[in-house]
């Protein structure tokens, strides 16, 4: 098995640490997760990779698997709620189109087995269902954390096959309550690595069930 | 950090196997991953817990996630493709309905690290690209290989939101794309595991690219 050595956890960290001020710098970093991957990058055993808080995007494709990189064309990315007309919009110059939404996905390395089994546990515990250890090498074992929200809707083949008022209504929704979950777990992590006072995981539970019902 | 112990390991494994053969028997396991759920078990450093081949499933939920068990109800589920007829019946009694295409998943047992990395590896190879290990005890160390391969499109919001048959297409032929995915790593997972002779992955990535293109 391939062990982290501290010297090369410690020189990646710092490239990545920078990088992503340079990029937060630029603009280029999505903000409702930089304040959680820099406070992730406090921690002595830590370092962030490359994350998303989650978003909507129209893509271009016959369908989305099996075609990344073969036809599979972003036309629009946002990770925040957007209005139907800015969709249809962005839609009506492409042939076949696809509605998604993703929800947060975070790339995370730990300098010990340790660590990187607790932010896999922290991850699952807050929904985060398909989150595990990726890959190990010696700059570090790396976990990736994934949320469960998720859509694909046909909107386009030729001619309009959805609803994009339907559509955007459920997309705008199913991204608010993925970025509930993401700040479900900026809280469990809050609390179990940096010792801060966060909810309990049935508080936040609670009360994202409650947005869920308002949202309708 | 739990290790794992070669008694725990043997008795969990024990009651596994003996759980898959009874419910092979009875018929209630997936046909399309038995064998290789068998040839996974035969190796002296693995054991196979749950897992599925990928389905094409309906179910009766506002939205899939914040909902499971409160209000997520699965009305039908199949391992195979199925005629827009068959769904557009089901759907026909549902208020609020999702159709979800969910590729292979299977959750593998290892008795030490190198065999739980070497199978994320292989997964991650055959683009089950969220493949990691999500737990450790004494029993083993829990490795989920799961493929990109998925669809949640919302069908019916009290009235239909989605044109069923396009929905279907895309559903069939994603199921199809998925189960060669599985075979793809079952070829990967016989060579590097049991030293069966297979083809590449290179040779495996282009008949599967081959069938895409003629889905259309």
């Amino acid at each position: 098995m391939p062990v982290v050595d501290a010297a090369a956890f410690e020189a990646r960290k710092r490239a990545f640490v920078e990088r992503l001020e340079r990029e937060a710098l630029q603009g280029r970093v999505d903000e409702d997760i930089l304040p959680l991957l820099r406070l992730l990058n406090t921690h002595p055993r830590i370092y962030t990779t490359s994350s998303c808080s989650g978003r909507i995007m129209v893509a271009e494709a016959v369908r989305p698997s099996f075609s990344k990189g073969r036809g599979f064309r972003p036309v629009a990315k946002w990770h925040h709620p957007v209005p139907p007309d800015l969709v249809r919009e962005v839609v009506s110059n492409v042939e076949y189109a696809w509605l998604m939404v993703r929800g947060a996905i975070l790339h995370v390395a730990a300098a010990d087995a340790k660590t990187a089994y607790k932010l896999v546990e922290i991850g699952r515990e807050t929904g985060h269902k398909h989150s595990g250890i990726i890959a190990m090498n010696r700059a570090g074992i790396f976990v990736e954390i994934l949320g469960e929200e998720r859509l694909d809707i046909p909107i386009k083949r030729g001619s309009p096959i959805a609803d994009i008022d339907a559509a955007m209504d459920l997309a705008n929704k199913t991204l608010i309550l993925a970025k509930l979950r993401l700040y479900w777990l900026a809280a469990r992590l809050e609390a179990e690595l940096f010792g801060v006072e966060a909810p309990t995981s049935e508080e936040i539970r609670r009360a994202i069930r409650r947005v869920a019902q308002c949202l309708g």
